[in-house]
């Protein structure tokens, strides 16, 4: 027999139009080849950006009767998990004793967790959800929360290096991740001075460049000196794309999950296996945002009026049709996903002063 | 501005592991470029050939509301639409009333209709889904019927040329279908010895090949003397693989879908729109079988035990790794979906005498 090839379980939201959730993670990882088993926690209409959307929520025990006949099926034996948008504490919590089964089963599995709780400062989901992410810190390899979802699950203000400091700190020894990345926190003043001369760009102003960070902790890295020594962080500037898009940290954790293998050595100097997948993660999602952009301004000038909630409200169509003109272009991009027509690999940088600068 | 691009809106079943239904249609479709709309009939552990199965069956309700918002949100502006198993006479209303809708606001929409309903000479819907079929049947543009379907919904058992020519002309002139596809007859001596030596194999035997046929209704056709001139049939032999594989109508469905370019000029001679598109479709699905074959051998001993109802019943697990073993390998034959590695194409053969042997 050979080696069992690579199955990953994805777990997240279904819209019939458009591409956030499981339809804008599942594509691509299977054009990188992996089998996907797909888990609707929701199937909507579209997304809630649009205004109007619905459907049906999958309850706690439906979501516990698939799981229970695929473990009786014997179909649970996923080397990969990825698990996004999952409606209530309750569902939720069907997931999380399903991912301790997994994890105690194949402790290699590696588990992409992106905790969706809100954006910008606004919580999307129950606040009795906060908790069972949480517990659930503990069973991922890797996590992908925004700066909010960061703030939400450590209680610390993101607001200077030391705040930042400790909340990765936080993430990593209190609630033992392995891997995080926070895939883009907006570069106000206090953060871009932090960053070495290698990692801002030369024409950096506030708004115009967001910034990832991957940090892998000492235990994580099989080099480490001690479990004290401080998590490795690498970081990376994104020019940001005017416009608001949906689904992009989807895609993005999907990619990751696609793109991370702990045991193969890295081929950059100063790179782990986390900063790689990054760098992948990071280069596609950009591209895809690129392609997605271009393909918007060359719509009708209906279909890109800009944000106005007045008018929005007056007419919803105005939003609705916007909505629409920025739906991921994952199919016209797909070979982007594949990695054909990338010109340069955006390669995340160590960042060496980060626990002390 | 360019012309709309395609968008398919395809209804179907869901199942997390495994290739049925939505997840044998999608990717296929995704990766020949396509942006999909996908509605989940319902949302399944696996295939019911798995023996247990479940989870949760979208209402009638469920789905009209999804087509209203989506309506309401100007999201049903589909070029091609793609229905598959859908449960229940009232589930199966709505989704007539969507494609009344959509045939109506767009009468050159690419309608592909497979009307599930049973296989082998057993229904698998309740017979009320029958009539409702029957109504869709006007707004076709292309149907999918195995043999057992075709005789259902014609009321003709196929029992010699002149049943199967009845049928045909049923399904073409009472049910005003353009174009019909039966894509797997059993090749009996009766259907053996009416085919041309160009169609038949030198080697035929019975249960060594299925004959895949299709029919463009003379309406259909631009070049038509008149509405009064017999179909244009073609026909293909494929050699029967062993074993039973699930998913694989769903597949050759999506792919004709994909491959139907009616405003296109035939590059073969003899060839219609119709018969290119089939020739693609059986060419693209013989392949994945193949794969699918090939692995299926590779496995270990107790995922490729033979079907024995007696033991089957006493150790469920006995199906269950079979049916795993068996599930279609779309994710590594993705290329042969693209065309890539395809060494000839399974030409569907113009079949003259169809109406008079």
């Amino acid at each position: 027999m050979c080696d069992t090839p690579e199955r990953v379980l994805s777990i997240q939201s279904h819209v019939v139009f458009g591409y956030v959730g499981g339809k804008a993670a599942v594509f691509p990882l299977q054009c990188l080849g992996y089998d996907v088993d797909v888990v609707n926690t929701v199937n909507f209409s579209n997304h809630s950006g649009y205004g109007r959307f619905g459907g049906h929520k999958a309850t706690a025990s439906e979501l516990d009767t698939i799981f229970e006949i695929m473990e009786g099926n014997e179909l649970l034996a996923h080397t990969r998990l990825l698990t996004g948008y999952i409606p209530g504490a309750e569902a939720l919590s069907v997931v999380e004793k399903l991912a301790a089964k997994l994890r105690k089963s194949k402790p290699e599995l590696i588990y992409v967790l992106d905790p969706v709780l809100g954006d910008s400062g606004r919580l999307y989901v129950a606040p009795d959800v906060i908790p069972v992410y949480q517990r659930m810190l503990p069973l991922s390899t890797i996590i992908t929360p925004n700066w909010f979802e960061v703030e939400t699950l450590t209680k610390t203000e993101l607001k200077d290096m030391a705040s930042l400091r400790r909340a990765v700190q936080i993430l990593h020894e209190e609630y033992n991740v392995p891997h995080v990345v926070i895939s883009s926190i907006p570069l106000k003043p206090w953060l871009a001075s932090a960053l070495s001369p290698s990692i801002l760009p030369a024409d950096w102003q506030e708004n115009s460049y967001l910034l990832c960070i991957s940090s892998s902790s000492a235990s994580s890295c099989a080099n480490a000196n001690s479990h004290t020594s401080p998590a490795t962080i690498h970081a990376q500037c994104v020019p940001l794309i005017q416009g608001y898009f949906s689904g992009v940290g989807d895609l993005f954790s999907a990619l990751l999950l696609a793109h991370f293998h702990p045991n193969s050595k890295p081929e950059i100097i100063n790179a782990t296996p986390l900063s790689e997948a990054v760098s992948q993660a990071l280069t596609k999602t950009h591209a895809i945002l690129l392609m997605t952009h271009a393909q918007a301004q060359t719509l009708s000038v209906e279909e890109k009026l800009p944000t106005d909630d007045e008018l929005d409200e007056a007419n919803p169509l105005r939003k609705t049709r916007r909505m629409k003109g920025r739906e991921l272009a994952l199919i016209k991009g797909q070979d982007l996903i594949r990695g054909v027509g990338i010109p340069h690999v955006r390669d995340m940088m160590k960042w060496d002063c980060f626990w002390h600068c």
